[in-house]
């Protein structure tokens, strides 16, 4: 038995989907700096309430690309963040994709100090040099940790993606990172997660592909 | 600097965040089977949309369950659902997770037929033996070759988690899902993800772990 459905190839889903989305935001004027990465966002959460939601501090996607092209890792707080990441693509201008979740060291740093392994996680991250970009899509620990190491001046990352998802301390997490003066893209209220932290690294990254006539793709797809 | 916020304990925010997930949830009333499913995936996404969408076949529950402690594994399209699901948990009971989307055979497959990866994919996960759980948060087409297999009694799945996200034949694949005779848990719409398609799978793990009284976990935090 075969199936046919609405007749579009392989290749060309992810672009009629981005018409689609286009297309439903309407009138709405969305920053044309800002639109790709509001754009992939929904297309990987088909939740157009992130147009609503999702907050850049001034330049900021100017300031994450130049942090890009410098050779920026990104750190993230989940696995699922890491696998959706475009590793191959970050590669290719020098940056690479930690996440310090399972370390032993993480582990044992957070029984010592009775923090969460997110938070240790970050105090790790902030000993490692060159431009870090912090894609947190599920801790608000983490992004709490990150927050106390930039009013220190101990950490002063080339972008925080704050997009942690849940019910306890989230949405005041995020709040704390808006009131710094770091680069930040941040999804205002309880919504987010790794597949929307991804979905920012991937915007991101595909605008500095669009410039070098590279291929595109699905973050919820890489490896 | 240290920041205070809402006090609760690592260990608690789960059970805090299931708490007032529950509490806004308000007197609808839940089947008690589905509910832990329900409330996983709004824990995932802090979308209350899904009590609204997730739709089960008959005796569903009982049917995954016994198919996990019957050693089970799951196949599933991304790297992300991948990494989401609890493997630690599935292999207690003898189950592993695969994803064959990055197999070298399958890229093969589809080049070679004209189809997609995700298709391709379930082509090979049907010639494996014991019974099988797929867990489809991503690839439509994945869905609709799953369909296909089952209308041709070439596949007998034990359960089909079908909630694939976006806006290309996503809609129509979950309703051809919901035709088939075969157990679902099928996110009506055009919502879902890896991280739904893993929080469904966890759902069902912890709810075999309650019994044995083993501990709970986040998906989005597995490794």
């Amino acid at each position: 038995m075969k199936v046919t459905l609405e007749n579009v190839l392989p290749s060309e889903i992810e672009r009629r989907s981005f018409e689609i989305i286009t297309q439903e935001l309407g009138d709405r004027e969305l920053d044309p700096e800002q639109a790709p990465v509001i754009k992939r966002v929904i297309h990987t959460s088909a939740d157009f309430e992130y147009a609503d939601t999702l907050c850049f501090s001034e330049h900021v996607i100017e300031k994450a690309l130049d942090a890009i092209r410098n050779g920026a890792s990104i750190v993230t707080d989940t696995q699922m963040g890491r696998s959706g990441i475009n590793k191959k693509c970050l590669a290719g201008y020098g940056g690479q994709v930690y996440c310090f979740m399972g370390d032993e060291d993480v582990a044992e740093a957070a029984r010592k100090n009775g923090t969460t392994r997110a938070a240790a996680s970050i105090d790790k991250a902030a000993r490692m040099d060159g431009p870090l970009i912090f894609a947190v899509g599920n801790a608000p620990t983490a992004l709490v940790r990150l927050y106390e190491l930039i009013q220190d001046g101990v950490l002063s990352p080339a972008l925080v993606i704050g997009v942690p998802v849940g019910f306890v301390n989230v949405v005041q997490s995020k709040e704390l990172i808006m009131k710094t003066d770091v680069p930040y893209i941040v999804a205002r209220g309880r919504k987010g997660g790794s597949n929307v932290a991804a979905a920012v690294c991937n915007a991101l990254l595909y605008m500095l592909d669009e410039t070098r006539g590279m291929g595109n793709g699905q973050e919820q797809r890489q490896t």
